[in-house]
Protein backbone atom coordinates (compact mmCIF):
# COMPACT_ATOMS: atom_id res chain seq x y z
CA UNK A 1 0.00 0.00 0.00
CA UNK A 2 1.37 3.49 -0.65
CA UNK A 3 0.54 6.23 1.62
CA UNK A 4 0.89 9.52 0.52
CA UNK A 5 1.89 12.58 2.93
CA UNK A 6 -1.45 13.70 3.77
CA UNK A 7 -0.51 15.39 7.09
CA UNK A 8 2.82 17.50 8.89
CA UNK A 9 3.76 18.29 11.27
CA UNK A 10 1.90 21.08 13.26
CA UNK A 11 -0.85 20.56 10.87
CA UNK A 12 -4.53 21.09 11.90
CA UNK A 13 -8.56 20.02 11.62
CA UNK A 14 -9.88 21.73 8.76
CA UNK A 15 -12.17 24.14 9.26
CA UNK A 16 -15.13 21.93 8.81
CA UNK A 17 -14.15 19.81 11.55
CA UNK A 18 -14.07 22.71 14.01
CA UNK A 19 -17.69 23.69 13.52
CA UNK A 20 -19.14 20.43 13.87
CA UNK A 21 -19.43 18.66 17.10
CA UNK A 22 -20.34 15.39 15.45
CA UNK A 23 -16.73 14.31 15.93
CA UNK A 24 -17.13 10.79 14.69
CA UNK A 25 -18.75 11.89 11.63
CA UNK A 26 -16.40 15.05 11.21
CA UNK A 27 -12.98 12.91 11.20
CA UNK A 28 -13.57 9.42 10.24
CA UNK A 29 -12.60 10.01 7.22
CA UNK A 30 -9.63 12.07 8.09
CA UNK A 31 -7.86 8.71 8.09
CA UNK A 32 -5.02 7.24 11.18
CA UNK A 33 -2.32 9.15 9.91
CA UNK A 34 -4.22 12.45 9.92
CA UNK A 35 -5.50 11.47 13.28
CA UNK A 36 -1.85 10.77 14.62
CA UNK A 37 -0.27 14.06 13.35
CA UNK A 38 -3.73 16.15 15.10
CA UNK A 39 -2.76 14.41 18.60
CA UNK A 40 1.03 15.34 17.74
CA UNK A 41 -0.11 18.52 17.29
CA UNK A 42 -1.77 18.59 20.12
CA UNK A 43 0.52 17.31 22.61
CA UNK A 44 3.19 19.36 20.96
CA UNK A 45 1.39 22.47 21.67
CA UNK A 46 0.84 21.73 25.16
CA UNK A 47 4.50 21.00 25.96
CA UNK A 48 3.50 17.09 27.02
CA UNK A 49 5.46 15.56 24.20
CA UNK A 50 7.45 16.26 20.63
CA UNK A 51 6.41 13.63 18.07
CA UNK A 52 6.94 14.20 14.70
CA UNK A 53 6.25 12.26 11.08
CA UNK A 54 9.18 11.38 9.14
CA UNK A 55 8.09 12.51 5.69
CA UNK A 56 7.37 9.82 3.26
CA UNK A 57 10.69 9.49 1.44
CA UNK A 58 10.70 10.10 -2.22
CA UNK A 59 13.17 9.02 -5.07
CA UNK A 60 13.74 11.68 -7.45
CA UNK A 61 14.16 11.04 -10.92
CA UNK A 62 14.17 14.04 -12.57
CA UNK A 63 13.93 17.57 -12.01
CA UNK A 64 13.31 20.97 -13.83
CA UNK A 65 15.78 24.02 -12.62
CA UNK A 66 13.93 25.90 -15.74
CA UNK A 67 10.74 25.97 -13.85
CA UNK A 68 12.78 26.58 -10.18
CA UNK A 69 13.66 23.18 -8.79
CA UNK A 70 10.13 21.82 -10.08
CA UNK A 71 10.25 18.09 -9.80
CA UNK A 72 8.99 16.45 -12.75
CA UNK A 73 9.59 12.18 -12.21
CA UNK A 74 9.87 10.87 -9.00
CA UNK A 75 8.47 7.87 -7.00
CA UNK A 76 7.13 6.86 -3.43
CA UNK A 77 9.60 4.42 -2.03
CA UNK A 78 9.10 2.64 1.01
CA UNK A 79 9.72 4.26 4.65
CA UNK A 80 13.16 1.67 6.03
CA UNK A 81 12.17 3.04 9.52
CA UNK A 82 8.91 3.61 10.91
CA UNK A 83 6.43 6.44 10.84
CA UNK A 84 6.67 8.49 13.51
CA UNK A 85 9.58 9.31 16.54
CA UNK A 86 10.23 11.94 19.39
CA UNK A 87 10.36 12.33 22.67
CA UNK A 88 8.55 11.85 26.00
CA UNK A 89 8.77 12.37 29.75
CA UNK A 90 12.57 12.18 28.86
CA UNK A 91 12.41 8.66 26.47
CA UNK A 92 12.91 8.51 23.08
CA UNK A 93 9.76 6.83 21.30
CA UNK A 94 9.11 5.18 18.39
CA UNK A 95 6.35 3.48 16.68
CA UNK A 96 4.29 2.71 13.54
CA UNK A 97 0.47 3.35 13.03
CA UNK A 98 -1.32 0.21 10.77
CA UNK A 99 -4.78 0.18 10.02
CA UNK A 100 -6.69 -2.99 9.05
CA UNK A 101 -10.58 -3.39 8.18
CA UNK A 102 -10.53 -6.58 9.59
CA UNK A 103 -12.83 -6.77 13.28
CA UNK A 104 -11.27 -9.56 14.68
CA UNK A 105 -7.55 -9.52 13.75
CA UNK A 106 -4.73 -7.64 13.18
CA UNK A 107 -2.83 -9.13 10.22
CA UNK A 108 1.04 -9.01 10.72
CA UNK A 109 1.71 -8.85 6.61
CA UNK A 110 0.50 -5.13 7.07
CA UNK A 111 4.46 -4.67 8.81
CA UNK A 112 7.79 -4.80 6.74
CA UNK A 113 10.77 -6.31 7.87
CA UNK A 114 12.43 -2.90 7.61
CA UNK A 115 10.24 -1.78 10.12
CA UNK A 116 10.72 -4.72 12.90
CA UNK A 117 14.44 -4.45 12.48
CA UNK A 118 14.33 -0.79 13.13
CA UNK A 119 12.03 -1.36 16.00
CA UNK A 120 14.41 -4.31 17.70
CA UNK A 121 17.28 -1.72 17.10
CA UNK A 122 14.93 1.28 19.20
CA UNK A 123 14.55 -1.68 21.79
CA UNK A 124 18.45 -2.82 21.68
CA UNK A 125 19.05 1.57 22.19
CA UNK A 126 16.42 1.20 25.59
CA UNK A 127 13.78 3.80 23.44
CA UNK A 128 10.53 3.09 23.96
CA UNK A 129 8.95 0.98 20.97
CA UNK A 130 5.15 0.41 19.59
CA UNK A 131 2.48 0.20 17.32
CA UNK A 132 -1.02 1.89 17.24
CA UNK A 133 -3.27 -0.64 15.41
CA UNK A 134 -6.70 1.09 14.42
CA UNK A 135 -9.37 -1.16 13.80
CA UNK A 136 -11.48 0.76 11.32
CA UNK A 137 -14.61 -0.63 10.90
CA UNK A 138 -14.97 -1.14 14.58
CA UNK A 139 -13.52 2.38 15.46
CA UNK A 140 -11.37 0.45 18.25
CA UNK A 141 -7.87 1.68 18.51
CA UNK A 142 -4.93 0.16 20.59
CA UNK A 143 -1.32 0.65 21.33
CA UNK A 144 0.54 -2.69 21.75
CA UNK A 145 4.51 -3.08 22.97
CA UNK A 146 7.02 -3.86 20.06
CA UNK A 147 8.37 -6.63 21.63
CA UNK A 148 5.16 -8.74 21.62
CA UNK A 149 5.04 -8.18 17.85
CA UNK A 150 8.18 -8.58 16.66
CA UNK A 151 7.90 -11.95 18.86
CA UNK A 152 4.40 -12.80 16.94
CA UNK A 153 6.20 -11.74 13.42
CA UNK A 154 9.04 -14.50 13.30
CA UNK A 155 7.94 -17.03 15.90
CA UNK A 156 4.16 -17.55 15.52
CA UNK A 157 2.63 -19.91 13.41
CA UNK A 158 -0.88 -17.41 12.73
CA UNK A 159 0.11 -14.46 10.67
CA UNK A 160 -2.08 -12.34 12.63
CA UNK A 161 -2.71 -10.92 16.12
CA UNK A 162 -6.31 -11.53 17.21
CA UNK A 163 -8.41 -8.80 18.66
CA UNK A 164 -9.00 -10.69 21.79
CA UNK A 165 -5.50 -10.88 22.37
CA UNK A 166 -4.39 -7.25 21.66
CA UNK A 167 -6.91 -6.10 24.16
CA UNK A 168 -5.27 -8.24 26.76
CA UNK A 169 -1.85 -7.83 26.08
CA UNK A 170 -1.87 -3.82 24.85
CA UNK A 171 -3.96 -0.91 25.66
CA UNK A 172 -7.13 0.74 23.97
CA UNK A 173 -6.69 4.50 23.02
CA UNK A 174 -8.80 6.97 24.29
CA UNK A 175 -10.79 8.98 21.20
CA UNK A 176 -12.10 12.75 22.02
CA UNK A 177 -12.42 15.29 19.78
CA UNK A 178 -8.92 17.42 20.21
CA UNK A 179 -6.99 15.58 20.29
CA UNK A 180 -9.24 12.49 17.91
CA UNK A 181 -6.41 10.41 19.80
CA UNK A 182 -5.28 10.15 23.54
CA UNK A 183 -2.66 7.85 22.55
CA UNK A 184 0.06 8.73 25.06
CA UNK A 185 -2.24 8.07 28.00
CA UNK A 186 -2.27 4.08 25.96
CA UNK A 187 1.69 4.76 26.50
CA UNK A 188 1.28 5.87 30.27
CA UNK A 189 -0.46 2.77 30.99
CA UNK A 190 1.88 0.55 28.92
CA UNK A 191 4.89 2.33 30.17
CA UNK A 192 4.72 4.50 33.51
CA UNK A 193 3.02 2.90 35.74
CA UNK B 1 19.02 26.39 -0.41
CA UNK B 2 17.69 23.50 -1.69
CA UNK B 3 18.95 20.20 -0.55
CA UNK B 4 18.47 17.19 -2.37
CA UNK B 5 17.85 13.81 -0.51
CA UNK B 6 21.02 11.93 -1.16
CA UNK B 7 21.06 10.24 1.25
CA UNK B 8 19.23 7.26 3.02
CA UNK B 9 19.29 5.37 6.08
CA UNK B 10 22.12 2.24 6.05
CA UNK B 11 23.46 3.64 3.13
CA UNK B 12 27.19 2.76 2.24
CA UNK B 13 30.25 4.23 1.52
CA UNK B 14 30.08 3.73 -2.95
CA UNK B 15 32.92 1.29 -4.07
CA UNK B 16 35.13 4.17 -5.14
CA UNK B 17 35.69 5.28 -2.07
CA UNK B 18 35.95 2.04 -0.49
CA UNK B 19 39.04 0.77 -2.67
CA UNK B 20 41.11 3.84 -1.83
CA UNK B 21 42.85 5.02 1.40
CA UNK B 22 43.28 8.70 0.11
CA UNK B 23 39.93 9.57 2.33
CA UNK B 24 39.88 13.19 2.03
CA UNK B 25 40.34 12.84 -1.81
CA UNK B 26 37.95 10.21 -1.79
CA UNK B 27 35.26 11.62 0.59
CA UNK B 28 35.29 15.39 0.50
CA UNK B 29 33.26 15.64 -2.06
CA UNK B 30 30.31 13.61 -1.28
CA UNK B 31 29.14 16.82 1.33
CA UNK B 32 28.15 16.83 4.77
CA UNK B 33 24.99 15.31 4.80
CA UNK B 34 26.42 11.85 2.67
CA UNK B 35 29.76 11.96 5.70
CA UNK B 36 26.79 12.19 8.93
CA UNK B 37 24.81 9.39 6.96
CA UNK B 38 27.80 7.23 6.52
CA UNK B 39 28.51 8.25 10.47
CA UNK B 40 24.89 7.12 11.36
CA UNK B 41 25.76 3.55 9.38
CA UNK B 42 28.60 3.16 11.06
CA UNK B 43 27.21 3.56 14.56
CA UNK B 44 24.03 1.77 13.82
CA UNK B 45 25.50 -1.53 12.65
CA UNK B 46 27.66 -0.82 15.72
CA UNK B 47 25.11 -0.76 17.83
CA UNK B 48 26.20 2.57 19.58
CA UNK B 49 23.45 4.25 18.88
CA UNK B 50 20.16 4.75 16.50
CA UNK B 51 20.30 8.19 14.67
CA UNK B 52 18.20 8.69 11.21
CA UNK B 53 18.07 11.24 8.60
CA UNK B 54 14.05 12.72 8.11
CA UNK B 55 13.65 12.27 4.39
CA UNK B 56 13.38 15.81 2.67
CA UNK B 57 9.32 16.79 2.28
CA UNK B 58 7.88 17.04 -0.94
CA UNK B 59 4.36 18.41 -1.74
CA UNK B 60 3.00 16.89 -4.31
CA UNK B 61 1.16 18.58 -6.58
CA UNK B 62 0.35 15.64 -9.42
CA UNK B 63 0.66 11.60 -9.55
CA UNK B 64 0.06 10.16 -12.53
CA UNK B 65 -1.70 6.27 -11.44
CA UNK B 66 -1.75 4.91 -15.24
CA UNK B 67 1.99 4.56 -14.46
CA UNK B 68 2.07 3.20 -11.20
CA UNK B 69 1.82 5.87 -8.50
CA UNK B 70 4.73 8.01 -10.49
CA UNK B 71 5.15 11.58 -9.00
CA UNK B 72 4.66 14.03 -12.27
CA UNK B 73 4.88 17.46 -10.47
CA UNK B 74 6.15 18.14 -6.84
CA UNK B 75 8.16 20.51 -5.37
CA UNK B 76 10.83 21.05 -2.22
CA UNK B 77 9.36 21.91 1.04
CA UNK B 78 11.37 23.45 3.93
CA UNK B 79 12.00 20.98 6.59
CA UNK B 80 10.33 21.94 9.72
CA UNK B 81 12.12 20.31 12.05
CA UNK B 82 16.01 19.26 12.00
CA UNK B 83 17.58 16.96 9.42
CA UNK B 84 17.87 14.08 12.10
CA UNK B 85 17.14 12.87 15.43
CA UNK B 86 17.39 9.33 17.31
CA UNK B 87 18.32 8.02 20.44
CA UNK B 88 22.16 7.48 21.92
CA UNK B 89 23.02 6.42 25.69
CA UNK B 90 19.06 5.80 26.03
CA UNK B 91 18.63 10.10 25.20
CA UNK B 92 17.04 11.47 23.05
CA UNK B 93 18.85 13.03 20.51
CA UNK B 94 18.26 15.95 18.04
CA UNK B 95 20.39 17.89 15.57
CA UNK B 96 20.83 19.84 12.02
CA UNK B 97 24.00 19.69 10.40
CA UNK B 98 25.14 23.28 8.65
CA UNK B 99 28.15 24.04 6.24
CA UNK B 100 29.90 27.24 5.43
CA UNK B 101 32.31 28.00 3.42
CA UNK B 102 33.76 31.43 5.37
CA UNK B 103 37.04 30.56 7.87
CA UNK B 104 36.16 32.83 10.00
CA UNK B 105 32.32 32.15 11.38
CA UNK B 106 29.71 30.50 10.99
CA UNK B 107 26.75 32.45 9.59
CA UNK B 108 22.89 32.50 11.92
CA UNK B 109 21.13 33.29 8.28
CA UNK B 110 21.65 29.40 7.24
CA UNK B 111 19.16 28.64 9.88
CA UNK B 112 15.58 28.85 9.92
CA UNK B 113 13.12 30.07 12.26
CA UNK B 114 10.97 26.70 12.39
CA UNK B 115 14.57 24.91 13.16
CA UNK B 116 15.20 27.25 16.22
CA UNK B 117 11.73 26.65 17.23
CA UNK B 118 12.27 22.67 17.26
CA UNK B 119 15.37 22.94 19.39
CA UNK B 120 13.91 24.65 21.95
CA UNK B 121 11.21 22.45 22.27
CA UNK B 122 13.59 19.23 22.23
CA UNK B 123 15.22 20.80 24.88
CA UNK B 124 11.98 21.65 26.56
CA UNK B 125 11.45 17.73 26.58
CA UNK B 126 14.94 17.01 27.95
CA UNK B 127 16.76 16.20 25.07
CA UNK B 128 20.07 16.59 23.54
CA UNK B 129 20.12 19.31 20.88
CA UNK B 130 22.93 20.62 19.18
CA UNK B 131 24.28 21.64 15.39
CA UNK B 132 27.04 20.04 13.77
CA UNK B 133 28.78 23.16 12.16
CA UNK B 134 31.18 22.20 9.28
CA UNK B 135 33.70 25.04 7.67
CA UNK B 136 34.54 23.24 4.30
CA UNK B 137 37.37 25.13 3.01
CA UNK B 138 39.32 24.64 5.84
CA UNK B 139 37.85 20.95 6.54
CA UNK B 140 37.14 21.61 10.15
CA UNK B 141 33.99 19.36 11.88
CA UNK B 142 32.30 21.22 15.34
CA UNK B 143 29.56 19.82 17.41
CA UNK B 144 28.03 22.97 19.63
CA UNK B 145 25.17 22.81 21.74
CA UNK B 146 21.45 24.35 20.57
CA UNK B 147 21.38 26.26 24.12
CA UNK B 148 24.65 28.59 22.67
CA UNK B 149 23.11 28.59 19.07
CA UNK B 150 19.76 29.83 20.45
CA UNK B 151 20.86 32.18 22.27
CA UNK B 152 22.74 34.21 19.54
CA UNK B 153 20.20 34.13 17.23
CA UNK B 154 17.99 35.80 19.18
CA UNK B 155 19.96 37.99 21.48
CA UNK B 156 23.55 38.55 19.43
CA UNK B 157 24.41 41.73 17.87
CA UNK B 158 26.35 39.70 15.02
CA UNK B 159 24.19 37.49 13.11
CA UNK B 160 27.17 35.10 12.86
CA UNK B 161 29.39 33.13 15.81
CA UNK B 162 32.79 33.17 15.19
CA UNK B 163 35.03 30.15 14.40
CA UNK B 164 37.22 31.20 17.67
CA UNK B 165 34.26 31.12 19.88
CA UNK B 166 32.91 27.53 18.59
CA UNK B 167 36.30 26.47 19.40
CA UNK B 168 35.40 27.59 22.79
CA UNK B 169 32.19 26.68 23.31
CA UNK B 170 31.61 23.21 20.98
CA UNK B 171 34.02 20.18 20.57
CA UNK B 172 35.58 19.37 17.74
CA UNK B 173 34.71 16.47 15.53
CA UNK B 174 37.37 13.50 15.03
CA UNK B 175 37.98 12.96 11.18
CA UNK B 176 38.78 9.66 9.61
CA UNK B 177 37.85 7.15 7.40
CA UNK B 178 34.78 5.11 8.59
CA UNK B 179 33.25 6.80 9.56
CA UNK B 180 34.06 9.69 7.97
CA UNK B 181 32.95 12.27 11.36
CA UNK B 182 33.51 10.26 14.36
CA UNK B 183 30.71 13.17 15.68
CA UNK B 184 29.54 11.31 18.73
CA UNK B 185 32.77 11.46 20.54
CA UNK B 186 32.16 15.32 20.72
CA UNK B 187 28.80 14.57 21.91
CA UNK B 188 30.33 12.02 24.95
CA UNK B 189 32.64 15.35 25.06
CA UNK B 190 29.65 17.98 25.73
CA UNK B 191 26.93 15.74 27.52
CA UNK B 192 28.26 12.50 28.92
CA UNK B 193 31.43 13.61 30.85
Amino acid sequence: MIRYPNGVEGQVLPKKAEKTNLKNAANRGMGLEADINNANAYYNEKEVALITKRPTPINIVKVDYTKGARITDAYFEHQSTTDYNGIYRGKYLDFEAKSTRSKTSFPLGNISVHQIAHLRRVLQQGGIAFFIICFSVIDEYYAIDARYVIDCFENAARKSITLETIKKVGCSIRQGFTPRLYYLEAVDQLYFK
